[in-house]
């Protein structure tokens, strides 16, 4: 088959390798119908990750169509039109007992399993995939469902989700602050509504972003480059803060920024992925009954997006502002490592 | 009458001072029949609250008698024993309605209610003060609780419970650590039991706290100066880390020792008073799924912490080391300040 293989820094080729079999009874053979790349894999070809060794096939997110079951295999079928999710589960360690796979600690992989395609072992971006726990990792497409919003599944919709609105414990009437415009960040905002946020406050520096923000579920949105920002905000909540911020860019300023929005008892979560320590300014919060939360996401509540985007409550499909077919792997990744100017969200790369 | 009245940095004396009376028709007045001295009391001699104005009475912990109430208080009388709450609260703002009366937003002091006993109003180390809102903020003490018991419910044994226990999700089963076993820190590892905690772990620098730790209901010990002391913790939970690490100092190093020993998925609740900003490593954070959690106690929990006491499940007389009289007050304060070399825990002042 052909596969998108990482090369060591910089270095990548849509190029021939074996066809992924069965290993475990477990296993279960998928062929990719869409995939995407996410802004983990230019950090894995910029050399971030070095658990990512040369020769691994890329992608971490994917829709497709089980093509070989294992022995073991019940509850899936050749022919079934599934979601494979950004995280793998054992699902008897007990990580996977507490609903936290992302920490799974069954070894596939040298860490475990959790976060392992495209990382640990051979990923989405390929014509077919291996998916080891089967049963436990994949998520049946309903009738009507398209591999455009099944794929945003994969990985955003739950990461927005668990790590911004669940672990930011948003409730009904709260205002919530959402710092970056990102797939990531929209996520947060298409899904704050679900817990009955009053108004969800997109902020972000390209004024393209905020605009599609709207179009996601953000009730107003501010430009954090122009200057008075962080007035504009107060004046959005009685002038404490927001009960909720959510940082979803992965820098130290709008960490910080997250921190000084939040008002006494609120809770600033964490989303972005970060490359650097940040200074807490504990002398200030010790006072101020905060929370910070931080967290890989577990896709524990796939399930429950899944129904909601069936039902067309939810509309991920929307994230899609890019098409390729397979073998423009190379261009595709182009398009999306230069998102600023092409306006690029999520791709879909489709065989 | 005579009062500990803060005369700026460095400077005070017990002295005479006007009696309080009646202002607002929600106050009352108490004679102060127990009081005590807080590690707060020190750093506003030391100039570090700033907010403290000279000519204060200080001190925010007490029991005491109502010898006076205004026009409006209904549910209190002339001669009722009382805990008076550090935190007062109006109960009728926002904050006051969620249950967060450390956040106060009613005018009395320049920022609201909350903390404001030898803070922004004069408080309990003196023969009588003032209370405002006295409803929301004494508590009659049952009979057969003795006023060394009930003085520590002003303060210390609910910011444990609910600054730690509480924000720190204590959970049955869970092994929580505890760095610093002053006041704070044993209240936190007196209440961690409440939730059935299975292993509670007192962490300190000084063998003699940690000795004391026991009988407030550590189950194991460890000395952070030891070599080795990071393993003997690991050893005591399954490698991976605590559930709760509880940080009850106030410095960067035990800061940084309680997010290190937190596990995947678990909680670091901050009870310590901080003067510095502190690292954060949220390049390695991002990923753990952990909340850090801080708070000034609200003492919302004081009706059930008092339920306890009057039915002997807690002990909190236990932290009183030292007994003075009220007018032996800068011996007290000598006494307390030299804790290291004294051994003392709290002092009960009486008159």
């Amino acid at each position: 088959m052909k596969a998108l293989v990482y090369h060591g820094p910089g270095t990548k080729a849509w190029e021939e390798v074996p066809d992924p079999t069965i290993v475990d009874a477990t296993d279960v053979v998928v062929q990719v119908d869409t995939t995407t790349i996410c802004g983990t894999d230019l950090h894995i070809l910029k050399g971030d990750v070095p658990a990512v060794q040369e020769g691994r096939i890329l992608g971490h997110e994917g829709v497709g169509t089980i093509v070989e079951v294992g022995s073991a295999v019940n509850r899936l079928a050749v022919g079934d039109r599934v979601i494979i999710s950004c995280v793998s589960s054992c699902g008897s360690c007990s990580y996977c007992q507490r609903r936290l796979p992302s920490h799974c600690l069954h070894d596939e992989g040298a860490s475990g399993v959790g976060w392992i395609f495209g990382h640990l072992i051979n990923g989405t971006q390929a014509e077919y995939v291996r998916v080891p726990f089967a049963e436990n990792s994949l998520h049946k497409l309903p009738e009507g469902v398209s591999d455009e919003a099944g794929l945003m599944l994969s990985d955003i919709l739950p990461t927005g989700f668990e790590i911004g609105v669940r672990n930011g414990r948003v409730k009904p009437g709260d205002v919530v602050a959402v710092i970056g415009s990102g797939p990531v960040g929209l996520s947060a905002i298409m899904t704050s509504g679900l817990y009955g946020a009053s108004r969800i406050i997109a902020i972000d520096l390209d004024d393209n972003r905020l605009e599609l923000a709207r179009t996601f579920g953000a009730t107003d949105t501010v430009n954090n480059g122009r200057e008075g920002w962080r007035d504009e905000v107060m004046a959005m909540t009685d002038g404490l803060g927001v009960d909720t911020s959510m940082e979803a860019v992965g820098v130290p300023a709008t960490f910080a920024a997250a921190i000084d929005l939040v008002r006494p008892g609120g809770t600033v979560a964490n989303l972005g992925v970060h490359g650097a320590a940040v200074e807490l300014p504990i002398q200030d919060l010790w006072i101020k009954d905060i929370a910070i939360t931080t967290g890989l996401v577990s896709a524990t509540t796939t399930p429950m997006l899944l129904k909601l985007v069936a039902q067309g409550k939810l509309h991920p499909e929307q994230f899609v502002t890019h098409r390729f077919r397979l073998g423009e792997f190379m261009d595709a990744y182009d398009t999306f490592g230069r998102a600023a100017e092409t306006k690029a969200m999520k791709m879909a790369i489709s065989r």
